[in-house]
């Protein structure tokens, strides 16, 4: 089925998580481990904390030696960047780990694997050191064959609009009505949430739907993988990334997620997002390439800019307007859509 | 504008070439060393044969000693593999290129620099070894910002059907027409070809549509670059490198391939190649993101397999049922094609 066994063996992060947020002084800075606290808590054993003014994510303060002795199976770097060169702390705090048996897992731009006293510890040590923007080896091509499971994809207007978010509330809310779900990551956050997969815009751009294929396998016939999506078809830069994990994710539905007023693609001049029509329309008639009855199973609005009169009267209009299931993942959950996606195409 | 100048500045492969056939039997087997002979017969100075059964290009033949004193500056891999692991008599022959003071380049699956023996005698040598499946370091992602000068991209049904061989046949005619034209390669012969650039498939996601602005970056006014298209829309592994491609081209016009006769995507059951029509509506739709004006020039056909009666009747049928220039690359060249660019977007 063009997935590849070993690829998918190479790609756990294992619980419980140390969640390492050295010097971040906001939950914006360590937004990867607020992502995981917020979403899996149950993998998280504790925070550790450089200094006193570093971010609480309300996980129990933890040395590496209490970690250890909680059973913690890996450190998890949840801040973004040490600045620009590996912080003297920072690898510190990485032996020490190791030397007490942790996995490391980090999504940095440099690479824990290109350290070579790090590397060699860890070789030392018998632990495993997971760069989160490295795919793993042997991701195969596209197959586009037709795979067994449930699938649903989340898609966007823009970069960073509530993919991963709506996702995860789709999978919550499946679960809470008894289905056999699973989030499937393809950014670092989500990966580290789920504790399986790995940044798909990593992959070179051949292996890009093979890597989707990886990411979320044949399944059971009952089963739903909810996938994440990734950048957006109208992104000027990114669209090949989107449009690579479309094909490769074969999705039964798709849910388009939009942030409330955004009005420009973030950060390019002279690209507007699109209505909400053309990238339903846009995204369907691109997944349908290997998913021919794919539909859409409702739009997700981020209304975090609104107050929540304006964010009802948003939703409600949206969904009379586009005769569709709409929610907000944070305000609504994901019900609603997962009711949908339930009954199928729902079609009259 | 997002383009990167180390990048293009570590791209390019110096001729004149000596083609390294190994003991390619056909054509086919030594098709990058073919694809340079027909269409850069002026960059090559010879060719290197190991055994009497090997395919003859028509280039004289050279051994190393030859090509040095005759002032080659490249050995060319010209041959898609030498089996499984790498042949010892290859390595002798890159042995000798390196100590007579000859770069190598090659697009084989083994990187010539993960050689240790080889990249450590290139040192010493001061030989410069190109592996053409890695893209140069440093790549942004890409801007999306208008850029100067005239660019038309090669778009396809399925891969294979004659995207390179279209562009540089509308490469051709708009030199012949007094144009300042490039061809602008994006896949491994085609560079060997041109003697610049990289192949795009091997780039990581993010970055592809900032390796298409790199490799046609912004030009004079009058200048046309000509871009090889790689893969198809409708190519269920390959869809997300095109449209990054595509993307980052902001190509004021395409030209569509097609091999006649093929209604299949090569190698993957159940996605048919799609109407001519349909190709080209869908690609216009997407290239307008960022090349709001975009319009399709023309049609390219690979009549190969069809008597010239059959092929002349066929490209007759196209131009009138589609209102568009049409061409076969190879029958008729690209002047209808180039005529109908340099007329811009000629509408009544």
């Amino acid at each position: 089925m063009g997935v590849d066994s070993k690829a998918i063996a190479s790609m756990k992060v294992l619980p419980p998580y140390l969640i390492f947020l050295g010097d971040a002084p906001d939950r914006l800075i360590a937004k990867t481990g607020a992502g995981i606290a917020d979403w899996a808590p149950e993998r998280c054993a504790g925070q550790l904390r450089l200094s006193a003014g570093t971010v609480d994510l309300g996980l129990p303060d933890m040395t590496i030696e209490a970690a250890r002795a909680a059973g913690v199976k890996t450190l998890v770097v949840g801040t973004a960047s040490p600045g620009g060169a590996m912080d003297d702390r920072w690898l510190d705090v990485f032996r020490a780990a190791l030397e007490a048996g942790l996995d490391i897992a980090a999504g940095l731009h440099i690479r824990l694997n290109s350290l070579g006293a790090l590397r060699a510890l860890a070789d030392a040590t018998g632990c495993k050191l997971t760069d989160l923007r490295d795919p793993p080896p042997g991701l195969p091509i596209g197959s586009g064959l037709p795979r067994s499971g449930h699938r649903v994809l989340t898609v966007g207007t823009d970069c960073a609009v509530g993919k991963k978010y709506t996702a995860l509330a789709l999978w919550r809310a499946l679960c809470e009505r008894g289905v056999d779900a699973d989030f499937c990551a393809t950014g670092q956050t989500g990966v580290l949430i789920s504790g399986r997969g790995f940044a798909i815009d990593s992959v070179i751009g051949d292996f890009m739907s093979g890597a989707a294929e990886v990411l979320a396998p044949a399944a059971g016939a009952d089963h739903w993988d909810v996938i994440e999506g990734q950048g957006s078809l109208f992104h000027p830069a990114y669209a090949g990334v989107s449009l690579g994990l479309l094909h490769g994710a074969q999705p039964e539905a798709v849910v388009l997620c939009h942030q409330a007023g955004r009005d420009k693609i973030a950060f390019f001049d002279g690209y507007p997002t699109p209505a909400l029509e053309t990238a339903i329309a846009r995204n369907l008639e691109a997944a349908r390439l290997t998913s021919p009855d794919c539909y859409c199973a409702g739009v997700s609005l981020n209304t975090a800019g609104l107050d929540a009169a304006a964010a009802e009267a948003l939703i409600a209009e949206t969904a009379a307007r586009l005769g569709l299931p709409v929610i907000d993942p944070v305000r609504t959950g994901g019900g609603a859509i997962a009711d949908r996606l339930l009954q199928g195409r729902g079609e009259a």
